[in-house]
């Protein structure tokens, strides 16, 4: 077994420096070198974790290669999925133990619909942990309304909970051994959170976790997801992530919604299995090759909705505010661009692009307190998160922060008028109406060319129902000039179209 | 010069057999045979019109082979633009005349923005006649309103046009010698009107159209598009069309707004010329080469409104709105690429896509009579239009009607589980539930590929500052393995996170 080696650690800056990947600009390579055996190696006896025969000078001189090669590699730096044991190893021992860490809002209804599911599964363990900051509640404590009452007073009252959603006042104990991970936790306490469970060493080595965390961070000028946060931390590979058009009450009261689950390249499988996890009759769970995607639309849509809010708030209507939905779309996916790479058009069409960007518009706390900035001018967000929230947090003016902190370190505030703006009415001072001035040119926009153009591929379904009309039409020995005959040509009754019912009346617009 | 040959009108069924345009499944051919000059020639004489030196047999077996070789051809036949002489000619003689065939309430905002636009241009005539069904309103003629006190009395009252707006009661002397000649009226008298203009013969040869008009035709089972409808009864290049998040009384209000025109192959140039028409500080236009995308767009979103509206007759939530909206989207991309072949993803992105469907659905007349349809169980959609809509027409139903017997004939139903089951519920008595019930099953969804996936391409202005940024790294001596420290290594005062202002309070979700 290969040894570690101190200059691959760093240049690596990673915990394990037996696989490296680089995610280049155009396109990725991944080069895996030696995989090591973690400490924990007695979770998975039955797997023979397989040896490689590079010698370790070798590996040394192709990870500084690699690094020549591509040297404007932009992207963080995890193992890849493949480094680690898989989860499905763990599945063969028995079912898989699911702790969520977070039991707020929307922790609990997640809680609820994972603990629903868990229930007759032989895929997951019946018992699911649910860590739970302990307060008092009416005199008692929350874990004890949770684990007798099944009701979360404080955060999801009126709902009641699955018997074998179990809460823990401990974060080691209610993630000991588990297979599965949720965070469903505020951005802020992800850090100390992960740190705890690092050190108290309690997790297998083919652990998943996803986040259901809307949120990003930045350090040193560079925007960080918090997948790779918590992958970097625990030393998990990549986590998943889930998110969509999902306010948490309507999930909780079973009104039917959807959510998008993004997996790194290699977590195919875990995603499955998380979806498992998630899907219900009421909540399905559409599965994308893309966290990057998922995460970093879930983070920006509330900066969204704090220039939708604005708009609210100045009295426009819903042209002004399907523009603004419009443009903060278009500088979400030149963010994922420019900071991530690739993004995916099936990204922005699934629940966790546009509908969730939509709902947050249009029905968010964001956008209701962001157009109460703007008519009650001269309140602070503190101020008003105080008076409007009940003790909820704001998240689009923090995530606001940061994304222009990570706009203007790198000097690409031209790509990001909205962003820009926005930001500047939400802590400068900025007149509101100047976010029209990011449209209102007096030049016309240029012309999109097709070349320029992204065509959508016909999924296999259409192309079939499309080649069985053709040939139904070839049998019959007609063909589509037939069926779009000229109307100057077709004997008017032969139109059997709404279309031409023409009235007596006369035309009248 | 050519004669018209009668075998080729018996097999193209079109007005004019010079020129014959396929396009079959798998991209387009065109066969350009011969084009042959319209008896109103005499509106060009500054122009030759070029010879094609093809014989008419080869022409005929030209035409024939097209047809063997691409009989599953689904597309309408019109001519290429190509082949009709272009409209930068006629401004060679002056400024281009604009008419605007409808007069109603859009029609009228639509003016309003026309007018003030061609009042101070060159390239534009200042005079722009806005053809206005007489009617008496308050004791004076609608035109005498229009005319003498700058108003619309009846479809936009309370706002004042421009002077250089003149209502005109005859069609024809609206539409003599126009240039450029604006659709916007109902879509059930645009037959009628186009054949009495062609009766006329009053159009010259360059005369383009553009479709301001949200509709869908059908004839044999087949779905038309109006742009199509005009070009084809007018014997003109197929129109453009303008659509997008257009609420008219905002546009007339001069909110901001957006939309987007879809032009046909070859008519880039006319559509530069639609843009500055219509392009205001307040109301941009964006230009794509995609008309049957964005016309088609236009039509569907009434439908997937209903659908909508159902949902908030349910009371559901915005999550369900949200996934809604996401799956109607979905079956209008299904409804283009069956029956009109390639779509952008661009012009879903664009103002005639997402946008306008979010404000249709959230704002619209469709979407609220839907959900009275629910909550007043029993009522028709007449009785409906009747009571709320103080005398506006209502497009959703009409429109869905068309939609559900296109599909129904061409036997593909299971492309569109929600237009189809929206249908069952606004006609055919089904529980509005049922909509549901398209989402709800007990399976999870099928997982997508990345090889499925459509990647978006990076635009050239993110990939100059990809570089640019990867460059400064490099000069500074930085790479983002150092930007992205794993945070165990870091030291964490060097960590500049608004995420990592950990707060003293313990983690609370």
């Amino acid at each position: 077994m290969l040894q570690q080696s101190p200059r691959l650690t760093g240049i690596c800056n990673q915990r394990r420096p037996g696989t490296v990947r680089c995610n280049c600009f155009h396109g990725s390579w991944q080069s895996k070198i030696v995989t090591v055996p973690t400490a924990s190696s007695s979770y998975h006896q039955g797997f023979r974790w397989p040896r490689m025969g590079l010698r370790v000078w070798n590996a040394v001189l192709l990870v500084c290669l690699s690094f020549l090669l591509a040297p404007e590699s932009m992207e963080a730096f995890l193992r890849p999925a493949s480094a680690y044991p898989p989860l499905l190893q763990a599945l063969q021992k028995g079912p898989l133990k699911v702790s969520l860490v977070g039991s707020g809002n929307w922790g609990t209804a997640v809680g609820k619909i994972v603990a629903a599911n868990a229930k007759d599964s032989h895929i997951f363990n019946t018992d699911v942990r649910m860590w739970v900051f302990e307060e008092e509640v009416e005199g008692r404590k929350l874990t004890d309304w949770i684990n007798n009452n099944h009701e979360n007073r404080k955060y999801l009252p009126g709902f009641e909970l699955p018997s074998n959603l179990r809460a823990v006042p401990s974060l080691t104990d209610a993630c000991r051994d588990a297979d599965l991970l949720v965070f469903v936790m505020p951005h802020q306490f992800i850090e100390k959170a992960c740190r705890e469970l690092k050190k108290a060493q309690l997790l297998p080595p083919h652990t998943r976790a996803i986040s259901l965390i809307k949120g990003i961070g930045v350090r040193n000028g560079w925007p960080i997801t918090l997948t790779h946060e918590i992958g970097s931390i625990l030393d998990l590979p990549k986590p998943c992530i889930l998110s969509g058009a999902n306010v948490a009450n309507d999930v909780a009261a079973e009104n039917f919604a959807e959510a998008t689950i993004g997996h790194p390249d290699g977590e195919t499988e875990t995603a499955a299995l998380w979806q498992l996890l998630f899907d219900r009759p009421n909540f399905k769970i559409n599965v994308l090759p893309d966290v990057d995607g998922v995460e970093v639309c879930g983070a920006l849509k509330n900066v969204v909705a704090l220039a939708g809010g604005f708009c609210e708030g100045m009295g426009q209507g819903t042209n002004t505010k399907a523009a603004i939905l419009r443009l903060g779309v278009e500088e979400i996916k030149t963010f994922i661009m420019t900071f991530f790479g690739d993004l995916l058009a099936d990204t922005l069409y699934d629940s966790a692009g546009y509908a969730d960007v939509i709902t947050t518009v249009f029905g968010g706390r964001n956008s209701k307190v962001a157009a109460e900035f703007v008519r009650q001018k001269g309140k602070g967000w503190d101020e008003l998160e105080r008076e409007m929230l009940n003790g909820q947090k704001l998240q689009g003016p923090a995530t606001l922060e940061l994304v222009a902190d990570v706009i203007r370190a790198n000097e690409v505030e031209h790509l990001f008028p909205l962003f820009m703006s926005t930001y500047r009415v939400a802590f400068e001072g900025a007149d509101p109406q100047t976010i029209l001035d990011v449209f209102r040119t007096k030049q016309p926009r240029s012309i999109q060319r097709s070349e320029d153009c992204v065509k959508l591929k016909v999924p296999t379904l259409v192309q079939d129902a499309r080649n069985r009309i053709a040939s139904r039409l070839r049998k019959l020995g007609r063909s589509i000039s037939e069926l779009t005959r000229n109307p100057l040509d077709a004997p008017s009754d032969n139109v059997a179209s709404a279309n031409h019912k023409t009235e007596n009346s006369c035309p009248r617009n």
